[in-house]
């Protein structure tokens, strides 16, 4: 199953950390964007900066999770950057997370699979991916054709629960018989995952719980132990690595947490020169790891 | 407001109906598939059958509707052919519908604006659609980002409310406070679309309300004055033209109907040959435009 995978890359490494890889032209370091007046030399100076990325974190971090909303604004040649990006990442033995919170249903839904998680065919594979996120307001139409993907392809997917925004209340917190609607996701994604339940006790059907509420983390990893959580909210969202730490269970299994901008611009941040971003990256991202680290042996 | 212009597109055509562009591979006729061997053979059969329903649908029907996932299965080569599609329909005087049903919040919905709704600036436009699917499930921070789009650049949005899949209740049906959740969502589009509000009465916020719930749909009509209805289910999925005909309000506003298969892969259920599958197209939309008239006009 696609979260054992992960769950051991995340224990070989002692690393629960996934890097967010949502680069925007205009923040990028002044090198890589210099000349750039096209989406096509947009898209090469995007995948320049991932690569550097990726050389410098894949012996430090499990995964990374590129969000297809960045490579989308640069056309289809940024788009080509996504996969580039995915399939670089792989090549170095890291856990590619497709953050697209795809939905859709039935064939329209095996289209998405086949795009995102390998299921092209005879053509071979659009965006490689081990898991994607999904958006469950469909019902299961919407999660079944991906479960072949996840069964016989050993790919994972995350469905959004209770997401790290401000205005993720609005409706996921609103009662149904008593019960938060992300609540009532989440017992979804028990029930979609039930057949694809792996060595470590999880399924193949994640979910994104943010950092950022941690009364409703707690709550949420108590409910739903085969799971497996996608944390975003960390960091330049506000979340603390005490809030991650809730996403956890008792053996420190069954969560990633995600940071983006805090790991891509790090640079900015230390104030250092930003040909030195890949590694300013790196050194963000093994403090990251060691404060979760942290956070999860004092909380015992 | 964006709905404006689709109003008057389709009162001059007198013709409400959205044209799907799914295509899947193996369903184009046989002369477009000959010889494909690669995704990017691929992308230019699925432009090619594009180009040539639009074509023969320009002038019938004002608007189509490319669902992004079968494009994306064919790579970033695929996706070259979504842009190439919505260009060129739109050269066509057609008004594009960008099926991708995005979500996402703050930064990351800017970038879908981006990436959709013509906002990427300096280095051009991505995918230049004049509206774009999106899912509310996180709430305003996911709509927020594209207000400007619709204020400023004149794009609609249209946002799951509830959908033409069986499975669309297991959550859209669930009562909040007695409420279901479609019709908090559709209250939620009320309120995003207020100061939207076009010369006809329908905001740039619409929302996606299946034809296979008549009675929701009824109900929906109702309570959502200013929502503009973009109507799946038609035909393939079941939903009568009597059905669909409820989408609209007293003066005949206020929804168009989509149907994909159906007018893409006429030329099957007619028995012709595929190399008139655009002329069967053709027939096959304005027998849903009369018959969908006709429903209006028995409806009185």
């Amino acid at each position: 199953m696609p979260f054992d995978r992960l769950i051991e890359k995340i224990e070989s490494m002692n690393c629960p950390v996934v890097a967010g890889l949502d680069p925007k032209l205009d923040d990028l370091p002044e090198h890589l964007r210099a000349g750039v007046d096209s989406f096509e030399s947009a898209g090469e100076a995007l995948f320049e900066f991932n690569r550097q990325l990726i050389d410098a974190l894949h012996d430090v971090v499990p995964a990374v999770k590129p969000q297809c909303a960045y490579y989308e604004q640069y056309g289809w040649q940024g788009v080509r950057a996504l996969a580039r990006t995915i399939d670089y990442a792989k090549s170095k033995g890291m856990f590619a997370i497709a953050d697209g919170k795809r939905n859709d249903i039935g064939s329209t839904m095996e289209a998405y699979a086949a795009a995102f998680l390998g299921e092209t065919g005879a053509l071979g594979a659009a965006f490689d991916a081990d898991a994607l996120t999904v958006n469950g307001y469909l019902g299961t139409d919407g999660i079944k054709p991906l479960m072949d993907a996840i069964v016989k392809r050993d790919r994972g997917i995350f469905v959004l629960c209770k997401t790290s925004n401000e205005s993720a209340g609005e409706l996921q917190d609103r009662l149904i018989d008593g019960k938060p609607v992300y609540q009532v996701m989440g017992e979804l994604c028990e029930a979609w995952g039930k057949d694809s339940i792996g060595k470590y006790g999880y399924s193949g059907v994640g979910a994104v719980v943010g950092a950022t509420y941690p009364s409703q983390l707690i709550e949420l990893r108590a409910a739903l132990p085969h799971t497996f959580f996608l944390v975003p909210g960390y960091g330049a969202q506000g979340g603390s690595a005490e809030q991650a730490a809730l996403a956890f269970d008792r053996s420190g299994r069954g969560a990633i947490v995600n940071s983006s901008r805090a790991i891509m611009y790090a640079w900015k941040k230390e104030g250092v020169d930003s040909r030195g971003f890949a590694e300013a990256a790196r050194r963000e991202a093994i403090r990251m790891r060691d404060e979760i680290n942290a956070a999860l042996s004092a909380r015992g």
